[in-house]
Formats: structure tokens, C-alpha cells, sequence
């Protein structure tokens, strides 16, 4: 296939809210201030779990300055019933019950009471005056623990789904599912190479720099507008619409500028709060988290236990794989073990695979998603064990990873048969790249490679352009612009219409003001409101030879647009020459696009990884790394490569020193970011990029999403080189200072 | 014609914007805060008209506080071109000048340069520490005297166009234009009757309540971003562009609330100030006019000296007609006699007729549109002409109208030939009306009648709509809402869709957020932005069929779809089923209408008053008004009724109060609310409204604009009244109780 030729994809434009951005012009949730505005604070719990026996607001409601208080009695307390809100189905009471405890606390950090005041001071003072008393319960705070038969069970109505239907057997365990391809029993028993290994890995957070804010003004029409910081404006607006037992169309959603998400702002936590608060003052009022807030009370990433067993022949071909994969869903049954088990072999092409998943509730906060959710714990499982097996077999890890790399038509144990895909591409990549083949000399040095693979969502995304006189236009979207999509969008717009990407405006509007969007997450918005875009510029592009064909008495099927400039015969026009003229030809052109792809295309993702260990303290030092990423076709490399670059410093952050650190009831111990050991920039050296372009068969210029696969590989990449630095293979994330410690002594001994 | 039956045309909901208005939520210009926001003021001349000799900035710069100080030579000086920002061909000189005076000063209140300080007592303060030097020239005030030989001239470059061409003669007349139908006078010749008057019409101003407002921030990437209170975000968009010297692209406008504008809020005077003043601080400037800047700074509408002339023959048959219109412009050519001189004989059918009109410029403040700009004066004239008439043949004024009504075919002596209109029937709605036959007893009592018409404007408009998954809509629009046209527009596409104007959600957004819309003027919003949401609403509808041929599997075409029901054969489905199908079935639906209708379709009103006169003080009571429109379609008859009611007492104070007082050195010596005096609910009646349906062909459902025809007639109904009453014609406006008394003392001798 010859290799389109473009003017503006490809190209490295000024983003454009980098001027707003820079100077501090942005406007971010925080920022918000409406007037008569009261501020809110939310109560949360001390305890990991317990029963509420009684909520008494009437000190908290007698302090001055203090203008409600609710609980959640105060909200619509309709029958539960299971609503889909862009995540998968869901039973409302979690929703609900994770926004204010309903009857028990889950985690520690869990809200169960707020106050409106006149300023944040007095909200967050009357808070301590809610007198909350609690039966304290025993706690469960992992996967193994949470799943014994004598576990102290969280939600006395969760019957397990067992392969598929409901049990009957009340237990922590949501979810148990099952994927088989083949018979990997059989195939263990002709393979020449087993290994079989467990693995954990612990609670993290996103760590984005901005905590959550809502704003909300319930009007006295009964609209409610909200203003916050969030991935998925639409996400918050039928959230909030649900939980308050209200019609959508009641509720409207203004996405302010975003200081990181990472999956974790989809969830909705404060909204609803700050919505009913302002219904019950009469006021608007705005709720901001803390950073401890957003450590105990908002979704991290599953902490994890998982065993992993593989089988090749003798030439490295891999027959049989199995994987049991048991995630913590934190307070509430979660979606992320899921993922884990689309993702846990999805690099390589195995008959035989059998992957058992395990959906399991622990007193902790219920997680969210966290770039590629579930995919980097399983791949620290699986890449570790394929770099094993290429040791017993004397292979080079990268040959037996190509030997067996998935590619298109490999049926994944989950179901789907892969379309177009780059696993083999991104290996060459890596193999060829030359970091790959550098010397690392030094003692305590050691390289380790690592594959990975995301799915991407598709989800709906709606966009419209209109055409100024001037010749450019003006483009709506509703997508959170997070990693630079306002320029990625308006580039592809700009490419269907041949104008440069600075004639094009790009405005995040509110969800009154623009068609349904899904959230800014799955690696989607470059990719789904993209298209989008582009349709909407394709639909420009119709009406405007309609009023060529005008102008020049001719069919419109006789017009040509190349380029920019519309052409019949020898008669031409470019854009911004029609633009002047649509006043004259017919009035403004506005142009609509609204797509809701089948398939997003995965993207794979590869790392190269050099460390030294320090054999008296264990501490890893992140010497060179190199990021492989396949972005179909990478519209704005720069920010493509910043994708590449951040997942993988948040994949350094994962495998070696991140972690919720609990003591044993439950308690968070570090909710700072001091304290939360997130890398720096003195921690990491510059993150070299390669990217690969393989275009996604289902995106008209071939995108495929590049936000998350990047996450993958780090913690099993660095798992190897550690390996071959120290000599220990590390099966637990973190892979901390003292984690490494008592793997060489345990070695040693 | 059988006419259509409506589910939602023709009901009276609640508006939209209700609860933000009546609960002080909505946002108006001067309620616009950002973060460090200054200040701005405006200087401006004390004198009407005078050389700028040197301005001296120094002291103002200097004043603790202050952060600029700008004047006209801050903005860019480029070569003067003939520029159409919406309101005809207008050379940028004029529109820059009267933004901050070039050279010389032109009328009392004009701006001459501009402060922005760190809040609006320091700028006010510094405003007045500016140093102007003047050599002040001899003013001129009204038409008739800057039409002199002798006269002052205001433009020492303005040449006369004298029919259509250049004169070579520079005077204070801009334009001087003629239009003829047949031979008026031959046919006044055959005339049994014959009556010519001269009338005069003072300088009114259209009395929005809140005063201007705008504040702009001038970004770092070179955006300006302008938020105000205007009838027209897009024509502030390109006229601060295009004064600026900047593309269109660069500019954003957000338009907030309205507190009225008649006309008077197209026009561009302080938002390229607070821009200018922006981008010299770097820092987002607000300005705010006070009363006294609105009266002294902003355009009024033209007053005006006129000649009409009208023949009939002894039936009562119009045959001949002639009018000279002499109108101000103030400041800089204007184009308010254009329409005047469309509108003078527009109500008749009159095979000869001479129309010359005369744009004089003042020195006054620039004239601005006022509701049927140029119209009242001009009916002001005819329909008292037309009254004596009737007195001298001894016929029913009434009848008299009706006989010579314009009619489909009627061509108008400024060239087009009516299509379908409804003059006669509002005539006989008058006729018919109790009112008209209503006995009227006591002394000093009269009444009287008027017709008036507008041909209203069509204009560019821009719509899209997307469907919500319960079923609701959200419509966004660039049209300001003034008169309730959020509502009138959404009952459009509620109609279209089937469902209830309450599950549409209107937004008016910012011109990056929508396609071009004209302003909100010239009777077009319900119309022409009525009309885009209509073709949107259409689109949805095309779209919608698709889904349910997709989900039925038949053909698109097979599809109908009638008060909110799809339907194929037995299968139906309603329009909130299906929205809630809209993400399985190819995603969201999302649709958009642009339209620039050729024609408006023009609105006849008329007016019967009863009024009582003290013979003792000339003061004149208006016992009773009626006003008669027809709207085409009233899509929502309170606010149809509203514009009735408002168009009738704007022109009630106009007819009898409203005036600018000038000193003989051109200073306007009631530049206050007090002093300009504006009826109040207390000088007027209830006003009663009777509206004709007469369906405009223009229109997919008929409408017609209904803001502007019913400030036509009052003037000449209340003079035929006052003559009725008091037995003397007047032949000035205001008609006052000191014109009153001097009209009866004058008719004693």
C-alpha cells in the first residue's frame, strides 16, 4: 500500500491553547467562581470498614456560616437498577453509594457526609462537627486476602458471577471469568519449556497534579450546571443525572481545562454533592478535593495477584499459556480485571490459552481506570515469564517475542480475531533500534525488554465546523483536550480541507452546545473525535463544491476539491476565495460529523530498558529507556511522543517505587506527594521515543490511539533488566530499594 | 389554503431564560468579571464640532493606577477601503472614526481617547487629566440647516452622491437618491385632491436600559476574546477585526445578556477600545458607558425635515405621490432615509409616485437603527397626509386605506413588486376591531389611525442540534436573545421533531461556536435563525429515518415520520425511543441548518389610539391604544404580542415626549432618564393587540418578524387623534404639551 502523502498530519503545530496555557490564562476547575458562590467540604471516613449507626448534623448545621449539610438521605433513594454510563453496566447503588456511604463505610477516605458554608474554612471545620457513630468491622485489603473463605465480606448481597451466572454464593469475589482457546491442559503436556510464576503488584494512583473541583449551580428552573475538571463531560452529565434522578436533558456540563486524569477523572465523585448542596442553599457551590482526598477517596489502579504459566516447544514456539488473574476492585465490584484478561497474552499468537479473571472487592477505594487499566499489571506477569523461558531456551528475548508476535488474523482468547496490527512491526522496532544492540557496560547493569498491547476504545464523538469569510473555520468538540487533541483534531479538519492547522479554531464547548462525546480515555479522542472532525470536514467540503458548482454552472459532481482548491475545467477557486462568497451563494456553511466507530485498533507498545542496581541499597537507577509505540499514523508526533514519553515515566513511577502503603486497618499511610513516591525529573533520564506507523484500517487516515499501550511494558521491561543487573527476577511491584534488598538476600541465601 | 394545524407553533410556554432572568442568574455584559481585570473610561469632546489640536497624555499615563492610555493613533492607520460588516457598504474611516475621533471631533460625546486604570474611579479620574486642545468650529444640528450653502461642513472629503453618482461637490448631503414610479406630476395634474405637507421630527433615542458594555482580552497567541451585551456577536466580530486590522479568525465574541438594543446595539463604539487598551496592558479591560456617554456616545435615530405630497382622485383613489425625506445621519452618513424612503408610501398602491431622500450628516452622535429605522418618521408624514385626505373627502380614514392598500403585485416605487402581504387584511382587522367602533364621548377627546410597514431583513443564520439519549435536544444558536427568541426558535424545532419546547435546550454561544448569524435586528431572529433551526431540525429528522431503516431494515425512504412517530407499515417508533438507539446504531445524530433567505417578507401594523388633550396645558393622555400586526405565523403569541406592545409605547413616547434637547452649541441638554423623558407604565394604557396570520411564503411556516412594523403608526395615529380632539394637525415631533398649546393658540389667531 503506497503511503498517502499529507500537508498538515505529521507536522509538529504550536498547540492551540499553549499561549492560555503558559500564562495562566486557562481556565481550570479550581478557577471557577460564580457569584454568591459557597464552598463545600465532604466528611469521610476513618475507618476501612464499618457500619454507620447514626449520622448527627445538628452541631455541624448550628455553625455559623454554615448553610446545609446532607447525607445520602438526602438523594433520590430509588430502586437500584443497572445503568450503562460509558463504562459497561453498573448497578446504580455502587455509583450512588461510592459518592456518600450509604449504611456502611468501604475504605477509609470514603464520604459520608458534606456542608456548604460561606467559605471553605468554616465547610471544612463543620465537617469535624458530623457526629458519626460507626461499628467498626475487621478489613480485607487484598485480592488473596478479600477471597478466603472466613474474609469479612463487604456487600452482604454480592452474589459472584461464576463463568458467566449468578452463584448464589455471597462472597468478595464480583466476578469470575474465563476465557479459553483451545485446550491449554493438553498443550502444557507437549510443551518442552514451562514456567509458571506468581506475581503482585500493588494499589497505585494516577497521580495527576490536579485534585478534583465541582462546581454546581442547581437553578431554579430546575437545570443544574456543573462545572469541573473531568475526562468526560457527557460521563459527568448522565452521571449526575442519575444519581439525582433527573433527565439528562436537565443537567449541563461545562468541562474546564484538566491538570491530568489518566482514567481517574471519568469516575464522578463530588459532583453530585456539590449539585445537591446548591439545591439545598439556593446557592452555587464548589467542592475541591485535597491531595489527601484524592489519594483515599479516588479510584486508584488495582493492586493485583496473578499467576502466569507459559509453555513453548523446543524452536521457542509457544503452545500453551494460562494466566489466573485476580484484581482488587476496591470498594465496589470493578471493570479492570477485564481488560487484564483481553491483554494478559495479547502479544503473542498461542492455541492454547485458558485466562481466569477474578473481579474481587477489598476495603480500599474503588478503582478507576488507569491508562491501559489492567493491561500493565498482566504484562509484568507475562513479559517476565516470556523473558525466563527465552533464558531456559538460550534465545534472544525479541526473537522468541517475533517468533510468536500476534499479527493479523490471530484469534486473542477473549474472542476478537486481529484486524491490520503492528505487534511484529513494533518488535522489529525494538530489535532494530539501537538502543537495542548498544553496549552497557558497567558492573550491576542490566537491559530488559518488554512488549505490550492496548485495545483502545472507539465510543461516540460528534464535532461541527463552520467557515469563516476569512477562510478559516471554526471547529466544536466536546472532548476534554488533556495531551494536545484540540490540535490533533483540528489537524485532521484542517488536512480534509486543505488549510493550514492555524486556520482552524478549535473550542471544548459545553454539553449543551455540542453532540454527544465520549470521554477524553481508551486512547480514543485522537482517533474517534478525529473522525469526527473529519467527517464534519467532509461535509464542509460537500456543501462548499455545492456552492462552487453554483457559482461556475456546473453539476457539483463535476467539482474537484485537491488540496484546497476547488476545481472544474480549468476554472479553480481555493477555499478561502469560497469562503468570501458563501454569504452570496446560500449563507454560512456548517458542517457535522458524529461517528460511533465499531473498532478502535490496538496499538502495541515496546520498551528497552538499562538500570543499574545498587547492591548495597537496592535502589534502581533508570539509566536509558526507550519507548516503541505503533501510532497508525502519528498526526502530531510531538505529542505522540509526549504520550510515549509520560506513560513511560508513569510505568517507571509503577514498577519501582509507587504503592498505597497500608497499615493494617486500612489506613493509607502516605496520601501525600511527599510521601507517594511518584518520579521526578531528576529521577529519570530523557525517554528516547521510536515510532512506528501501521495504519488502523479503521480510521480514515489510519490513527490509532497512543495514550496508553506506552504504560505496558515498563515494569516487566525494568523486571528483566533488574534481572540481569542483580541477578534476581522480582515478582512483586514495587520493585522498591528494600523489595530488592531481600530478593538478593533471599538469592544469597 | 387550508392552514396547517401546530402542536407547538402557536402556544405560549415559558421561556427558556426565565428563572435566570426573573432570579437575577443571567449574565449581562457588566456582570462579566476575569481575573485581573481593569478598568477603562472614555474621554470624550465637549464640544459638537471642532479640530483636535494636540492631545496631551502625559498627566492622565502618570496617575498612580493607570496602565494605559490609547487614542486614535494606537490603532492601525491602514488605507481607508469601503468595508460591509452587515449594514450596507459603509468606508472603515467612518466606523474607525467614530470609535475614537481621527482629527477632528463631530459631535458632543464623541470619543477622543481612552484609560485603563485598576479600577473605574482612577480611570475615570485619568480620563479627565488627559489635555485636549480644540479649535472648536460652528455647528450644525438639523437637516435643513447643514443642507444650507453656507453651512458648516463636517467632511471636508465628503462628496455628494447625487443620484447614484459622485457630484464633484462636497456638502454635508452624503446621498441624495430618487425614486420614481410613473408620473407624479402629470398625475397631480389629474388629482381631485391635493394635499402637501412638511413635517419635522426630532432626534429620539431608543432607551435600552442598560448601557453599552465590553471587555476584551488581547491574548498572548494574538486572540482577542470580546465579551458583550450586542445584538450581534459575529458583526462586533468583524467589525473589531476588521478595525483592529486583524483576520476575523482572531477575534471571538461572547455575547452575553441583552438589556435591549431596538437597533441601537449593532453599532461598534467601545469593544475595539477595550481590545486596544488589552493589548497594551496585557490584561483583560472592561469599559462601561454611563447614561449620559449612552444619550451623548451612541446612536439615536435620525431626525428628520419632510415634504409629502399626495393626489386623489374624487373616489378617494390614490394617484399621485411625492416625498422629500431629509434625515439626519449625525456624525457620519448614515443609512437610515434609504429605508425611510422604502417604506414612505410602501402601505398604497399609487402608480405615481416621486420619492427623494436626502442623508445629511450633523453634528450629532452617529445615528444608529431604531426599530423600522426611517419608517416612523416617514409614516409620521403619510398617514397624516392621508388622514386630511380623508377629512377633505369626507371619507372613512379606514376606507380611505383600504381602497388604496398594497396588495400581492403592488410595486413599490423603490422597485419590488409585493409578494403575498397582508396590508389589507391588518386594515380590516382595524376596521373590525371594537376598538374602531367603540363610542368615544367626552370633550377634548379624538381618535385616530395609522398604517406603517417594515419589509424586515433575512440575513445569515446558523443552527445545529444534537439529540440527547432521553429523548431531549440541544439547539445552539449565535442570535442574541432580546425578545424571547431562544423560545421562538426551539418551538420551530420542536415542531419539526414532535416534541414539547421544553425538551429543547437552547444555548446562544460565542462566534467561535456556531456558524455566521446575522444580528438580532431587522425583525430576522424568529424568522431567519427560526429557519436554521427548522432546516436542522430536518437534518435530524434525515438522519433519524436512517436509523430506524437501519434497525427496521427498510429503506430510508419508506420512513415517515409525523408528530413525533416514526413509522413503516404496522412498525412505529417515537422520536424518544429511537434516541435512545442512537450509540448502537452508528452513533450520535447531530444536525445543522444554515440558511440566507433572499427575502424577509415585509410586516404591516397599524394603530388606533384614543386620546384626551387639556386644552389647558396641551398635555395629551392616551386613553386607549390598539395595535394590529400580522406575524405571518405567531410562533408564540405573548411575545408576539410583546413586540406589539413595545413598538407601540416606544412610538407612543416618540409621538409625544421623547427628544434630543439641544443647546444651540449642539450640547444635549437631557442626557439623563430624568430629563429624557421616556413613558413610564404610568402614561400609558393597556395595550391592546390583535394579530392577522397572513403566512409569508418566505417561511417555511409562514412567520413573519414582528419587532419592528408596530412602532410605525403610533406617531401619525396619535396626531390624527390630536386633531380629532383638539382640531389642530400637528406637524413635529415630539408633539408636547408646549407644541400643543402653541398649535392651538396659533390656529386662535
Amino acid at each position: 500500500m503506497s503511503t498517502p502523502t499529507y500537508s498538515v498530519l505529521g507536522t509538529r503545530p504550536i498547540r492551540h491553547d499553549g499561549a492560555d496555557k503558559v500564562t495562566g490564562r486557562a481556565i481550570y476547575g479550581a478557577d471557577v467562581h460564580l457569584t454568591g458562590m459557597l464552598h463545600g467540604a465532604v466528611l469521610r471516613s476513618p475507618h476501612a470498614h464499618a457500619r454507620i449507626l447514626r449520622i448527627d448534623t445538628v452541631k455541624a448545621a448550628a455553625l455559623p456560616g454554615v448553610k446545609a449539610v446532607i447525607t445520602a438521605a438526602d438523594f433520590p433513594q430509588g430502586p437500584d437498577r443497572i445503568v450503562d454510563l460509558g463504562e459497561g453496566d453498573t448497578p446504580l447503588s455502587y455509583i450512588r453509594g461510592n459518592v456518600l456511604a450509604i449504611g456502611k463505610v468501604l475504605y477509609r477516605g470514603h464520604a459520608v457526609a458534606a456542608v456548604a458554608a460561606t467559605n471553605a474554612h468554616i465547610a471544612e471545620q463543620a465537617a469535624g462537627l458530623i457526629q458519626v457513630e460507626y461499628e467498626v468491622l475487621p478489613c480485607v485489603l487484598t485480592a488473596p486476602d478479600a477471597m478466603r473463605e472466613d474474609a469479612p465480606i463487604l456487600h452482604e448481597d454480592l452474589e459472584t458471577t461464576e463463568l458467566g451466572k449468578k452463584s448464589g454464593k455471597v462472597s468478595n469475589v464480583a466476578v469470575h471469568f474465563r476465557h479459553v482457546l483451545g485446550n491449554s491442559e493438553e498443550a502444557f503436556a507437549q510443551a518442552d519449556v514451562v514456567v509458571e510464576r506468581t506475581f503482585d503488584t500493588a494499589t497505585v494512583h494516577q497521580g495527576y497534579i490536579e485534585p478534583h473541583n465541582a462546581t454546581a449551580l442547581w437553578n431554579e428552573d430546575g437545570r443544574i450546571h456543573v462545572w469541573c475538571s473531568t475526562q468526560g463531560s457527557f460521563v459527568v452529565r448522565d452521571v449526575t443525572a442519575c444519581i439525582l434522578d433527573v433527565p439528562v436533558q436537565r443537567v449541563r456540563v461545562t468541562p474546564t481545562e484538566i491538570g491530568g486524569g489518566f482514567g481517574g477523572k471519568i469516575p464522578v465523585y463530588i459532583e453530585p454533592v456539590a449539585a445537591m448542596l446548591s439545591k439545598k442553599t439556593g446557592r452555587p457551590v464548589k467542592v475541591l478535593m485535597s491531595r489527601r482526598e484524592v489519594f483515599e477517596g479516588t479510584g486508584p489502579t488495582p493492586g493485583s495477584h496473578m499467576t502466569v504459566k507459559m509453555g513453548v516447544d523446543k524452536t521457542g514456539r509457544m503452545i500453551a499459556a494460562q494466566a489466573s488473574l485476580a484484581y482488587e476492585a476496591g470498594a465496589y465490584p470493578g471493570a479492570m480485571v477485564g481488560p487484564g484478561g483481553m491483554c494478559v497474552f495479547a502479544s503473542y499468537n498461542i492455541a492454547n490459552v485458558t485466562i481466569d479473571g477474578y473481579d474481587v472487592v477489598v476495603n480500599k477505594p474503588s478503582t478507576a481506570a488507569y491508562r491501559a487499566p489492567g493491561a500493565t499489571n498482566a504484562a509484568f506477569a507475562t513479559e517476565t515469564v516470556v523473558d525466563e523461558i527465552a533464558e531456559k531456551l538460550g534465545m534472544d528475548p525479541m526473537e522468541l517475542r517475533l517468533m510468536n508476535a500476534a499479527k493479523e488474523g490471530t484469534r486473542r482468547a477473549d474472542g476478537p480475531k486481529y484486524r491490520r496490527i503492528c505487534c511484529v512491526e513494533v518488535i522489529e522496532a525494538m530489535k532494530n533500534h539501537p538502543h537495542y544492540s548498544a553496549p552497557l557496560e558497567g558492573p550491576n547493569r542490566g537491559r530488559g525488554v518488554a512488549v505490550g498491547f492496548w485495545f483502545n476504545a472507539a465510543l461516540p464523538s460528534s464535532c461541527t465546523i463552520s467557515v469563516n469569510a476569512d477562510g478559516s473555520v471554526n471547529l466544536v468538540e466536546g472532548s476534554t483536550d488533556i495531551g494536545g487533541t484540540r490540535t490533533s483534531i483540528a489537524m485532521q479538519a484542517a488536512e480534509v480541507l486543505g488549510i493550514a492547522v492555524e486556520r482552524v479554531n478549535p473550542t471544548v464547548v459545553d454539553t449543551d452546545s455540542v453532540g454527544f462525546t465520549g470521554v477524553t480515555g481508551g486512547s480514543r479522542t485522537t482517533f474517534a473525535t478525529g473522525y469526527a472532525a473529519y467527517e464534519a470536514a467532509q461535509d464542509v467540503v460537500r456543501q462548499m463544491k455545492e456552492r462552487v458548482a453554483k457559482i461556475w454552472e456546473v453539476e457539483a459532481s463535476a467539482v474537484n476539491f485537491e488540496k484546497g482548491a476547488f476545481s472544474a475545467g480549468e476554472k479553480s477557486m481555493t477555499f478561502a476565495e469560497l469562503s468570501e462568497k458563501l454569504g452570496s451563494t446560500g449563507g454560512p456553511v456548517v458542517g457535522r460529523g458524529a461517528v460511533n466507530p465499531r473498532s478502535a485498533g490496538g496499538s502495541f507498545s515496546g520498551a528497552i530498558a538499562d538500570v543499574e542496581v545498587d547492591p548495597e541499597t537496592g535502589r534502581v537507577s533508570v539509566l536509558r529507556f526507550t519507548s516503541i509505540q505503533d501510532a497508525g499514523k502519528a498526526i502530531h508526533p510531538s505529542y505522540v511522543e509526549g504520550q510515549m514519553q509520560g506513560g513511560s515515566a508513569q510505568g517507571i513511577g509503577w514498577a519501582l517505587n509507587e504503592e498505597y502503603y497500608m497499615s493494617p486497618d486500612g489506613g493509607m499511610m502516605n496520601s501525600s506527594l511527599l510521601d507517594y513516591r511518584m518520579p521526578t525529573a531528576l529521577d529519570l533520564p530523557m525517554i528516547d521515543t521510536c515510532i512506528v506507523e501501521v495504519a488502523n484500517p479503521n480510521h480514515p487516515f489510519g490513527v490509532r490511539g497512543v495514550g496508553e499501550a506506552n504504560i505496558v511494558p515498563p515494569p516487566a521491561a525494568l523486571a528483566n533488566a533488574i534481572y540481569r543487573a542483580a541477578g534476581v527476577r522480582m515478582n512483586r511491584l514495587p520493585m522498591k530499594p528494600s523489595a530488592i534488598m531481600e530478593a538478593i538476600w533471599a538469592k544469597g541465601n
